[in-house]
């Protein structure tokens, strides 16, 4: 076995889920995340946990979705193994990452709501998710299998206690801060100028590790609630959404919503999310990309967000961890969370309250970091 | 996808378990049987059952066997899992039938103790259990993967219905019995003459349905709890007991008890097993296969024990299936249950009160039956 799945497993289960002998674990295994169970099955035997594994499947989702009528009952089982586990591990790994692209988009809503009380059980845990290299992905991210395996041994296995000690300089500031202003100025693209307020707001030290309340392996990017957002945004990473690729999307805030938007690819699919609800015209997440293990775009949001000088925003949903305890009644609330993200490698800053605090991608606490 | 697949599936989920709309159902797939649960997902789909699947692997077990330090803690989130469960389904399909070799005897049996109470949980729902063809069932069989798939659908996809009736017959017969005789006449090989009570035992017609308290598709066999064996057999059916090959097991019974043993391959394995507890010196079963869609022996006793024209028996614990309500403490209790298959095809006779039921491998109520 690849020395580097063994060391994926010990930051799983020791710096993300704070794994401790007597820990009920379900450990949920994607078609193609064997291996990696494996490795996670020794860890947590050495540590002396219980374990229970379950698999998923988008080609066992795939049919039952498609053989159900669609009044679907929830499983009372799923939900009490949820209920009773301490810890959930996901090892995502697909072996086609669209295995589920001819099942009806309202099949899967009407399966996803009643699945919800099971999810929101899983989320009570100390969950963490992570993904297993597979060719699938290799696939999606346009690289070769072995470059691809060596990309996400190159985000996971990182230095996370100095990665966190890093991040928590940028927390600080955030806290601290009442108003963020995102710059960057390209050629031949609409410019970005975009001010948010965050007054009040927690911002969330996402170092993949439950001690940091962060869910994901890898992560690497601080968080934020922001609102009142006003100016104009460009977002240049790709992104697939509902199956179908967007590019190049621009919006336009006033008093805190969208009140004009473009894409140069996939515009009709950006217009239904926008139009989903209230909310889904509100930032919800404002993201600075930290983890520099990240050096590429995969078309994987897991990976893509939380590439080293990059910032993404959501529209939707916001996370109540951003606010303090009374105030998540503040929170922005929507059906959809989508994130969009832009790159800050170059003429680009970020300020808060005034003070640049990132520039071309550097950080002020960065030797690199150009003064101006 | 191969059509005998999905007949499988709808077979496991309509004749063996019988599967109606909100049931809440556990499929636990195995390493090689992600083929049978993608059709199994479909049927359950289709039939508005709830579903959760499981992953059972060999290799993972191992992994967490092996680093654990055997002071093993059970996972209540499983036994909640099978508590709420109605129905489980396990579909065996291992990819490699020796992959937990190299692990410790007394550790497999210390968390098999701590795993207990789920085992019995999930023995108190209509499971059934079932087998995917992979390549390693094929070579430990010693055949090709397409004669292997054959011989499989073979054995599951038979006229369940005609067959519990011709089952119906024998159970009728051994239900109404006082003693069994079992004959054999071989040249050059010890004979079996053995006799055994079976009065006031309620025998199982195991129809591969729960309906039929029967849990193993295939099946295919009458079986009951003989006690007051006397007499000899001997077993001309090879064996893989403990990873070892016992072969031609010889035993000879005085008062219920077997009293004297031999085995050409394998006699200390046989005499360990003897040695476990009082009752392992004893019969637990005694069962008369008759699935005739399995004509060889493929080294899995799922299967070997169902073949037509073959009678086995078993030493230790008997189940509570053959007792009257109230008699159950009259079964035969052990920590083993090991099975052993005669070959009864030719110069054989099986007598119930005198009278010949079976000759040669023909029921009495086939045309086939010499009267003699």
């Amino acid at each position: 076995m690849d020395e580097r799945i063994r060391e994926h497993a010990r930051t799983l289960v020791d710096w993300s889920a704070r794994v401790e002998r007597g820990d009920d674990i379900v450990v949920s295994v994607d078609e193609g995340a064997h291996d990696l169970a494996v490795a996670v099955c020794a860890e947590l035997g050495e540590r002396g946990a219980s374990v229970v594994t379950t698999y998923s499947s988008a080609e066992l989702d795939r049919a039952y979705l498609r053989a159900h009528d669609g009044d679907f009952v929830a499983s009372d089982a799923e939900l009490a193994l949820y209920e009773r586990a301490d810890v959930v591990l996901r090892l995502g790994g697909p072996r086609n990452t669209t295995a589920t692209a001819d099942v009806a988009g309202d099949r899967q809503a009407a399966y996803a709501r009643v699945h919800q009380p099971a999810r929101e059980a899983r989320l009570d845990t100390r969950w963490v998710s992570t993904v297993h290299p597979t060719r699938a992905l290799a696939q999606q991210a346009g690289m070769s299998f072995e470059a691809y395996r060596d990309f996400v041994y190159g985000a996971v296995l990182r230095d996370w206690e100095a990665l966190a000690a890093e991040m928590a300089q940028l927390k600080e500031l955030l806290d601290a801060g009442r108003e963020v202003r995102l710059v960057t100025e390209r050629d031949a693209r609409p410019d970005t100028d975009l001010i948010m307020s965050i007054e009040g707001r927690v911002a969330v030290n996402s170092a993949a590790s439950v001690a940091y309340d962060s869910h994901n392996l890898p992560s690497g990017e601080v968080f934020t609630a922001p609102f009142d957002t006003e100016g104009e945004v460009f977002f240049d990473v790709p992104m697939t959404l509902q199956g179908q690729r967007v590019r190049n999307v621009w919006l336009s805030f006033e008093e805190g919503a969208v009140v004009d938007f473009s894409a140069e690819t996939g515009e009709d699919v950006l217009a239904d999310v926008l139009d989903t609800d209230e909310g889904a015209r509100r930032l919800g997440e404002l993201g600075v990309g930290m983890n520099r293990g990240i050096d590429r775009f995969t078309d994987n949001v897991l990976f893509d967000e939380k590439m080293g000088d990059t910032v993404h925003l959501a529209l939707g949903r916001a996370y109540h961890s951003n606010f303090r305890e009374g105030d998540e009644d503040q929170a922005n609330d929507s059906a959809v969370h989508m994130d969009m993200i832009t790159d800050v490698s170059e003429r680009s800053r970020i300020e808060v309250d005034g003070d640049v605090v990132q520039r071309d991608g550097r950080f002020r606490w960065e030797p690199e970091f150009e003064a101006a």
